[in-house]
């Protein structure tokens, strides 16, 4: 419930400078300015360990420019992140045996830190990771999904 | 349990010429000859949905000439390949009003085909999705980490 105060509160708080937004983490481990274990660092990417591993070896790997998700990240960026996510993925395969790898970003809905990371987890078969591949999902026909891709498409075409 | 006639039959198959592997399900879509909802086809990628999505117009990303997994992906296709991965991560949301994507791939360990594809998955929050993110673990201590990132770092340098 809105009260007189509380707008009389948000009108003073338009007024007054906003509060310098809190500096990004990610910026910062990438720079060397907060603890983290960095596994790779170039001019234009980082790579370090996630705190909290889906399995030890998990890394996230970020452009060091701040940017917030994959649709942000400059034309110029785009060889670079994937060649490293490559190199990420050979190394969690080579450096640590793992048989595999999941690589995946979340974009917005689920992004814990509002800096593009790439997560590469090392993977093992039968290791117990379900994925993100359950529950699964059916088009009630054929119709309905040809209408979702022509959504799509119509938005690829925009 | 190998017998004496198993062991000749197995020669004889060594002299006989490999039966013609399978054609690959996501080249004949790529290339039209087998059905799929296409959204997205140029002359080095494609992209169709999912029949099975995680949420409707889960769309799969896939170069048109065939590699594996990640690592096998040329240098001159990783540009093309993320630009139209981002073109899709913003298609779901304007094309399909979705709040944010889950963009991932499986390399070898659960990788249902074998030819590298990117999901691209339309999220909403609060969807239900509890994605890839547990369980987590932790290190047992931050030598422990720092022997994993060291390990990793070797596998880059080398």
């Amino acid at each position: 419930m809105v009260t007189r105060h509380a707008r009389h509160s948000a009108t003073t708080a338009k007024a007054t400078p906003m509060p310098r937004p809190s500096p990004c983490l990610f910026c910062a481990i990438s720079a060397g300015d907060q603890p983290g274990h960095l596994v790779l660092r170039t001019d234009e990417m980082a790579a370090f360990l996630d705190v909290r591993p889906v399995f030890k070896g998990h890394v996230l790997l970020v452009p060091r420019t701040h940017v917030q998700t994959l649709t942000d990240l400059p034309g110029e960026l785009l060889a670079p992140f994937l060649a490293a996510a490559q190199q990420l993925a050979r190394a969690v395969e080579d450096g640590l045996g793992a048989g595999g790898s999941f690589v995946a970003m979340n974009n917005r809905v689920s992004q814990s830190v509002a800096h593009l990371h790439l997560h590469v987890v090392p993977r093992t078969k039968g290791d117990g990771l379900r994925g993100f591949f359950w529950p699964r999902t059916r088009y009630a026909d054929d119709a309905e999904a040809a209408d979702y891709a022509e959504r799509l498409r119509a938005s690829l075409d925009g």
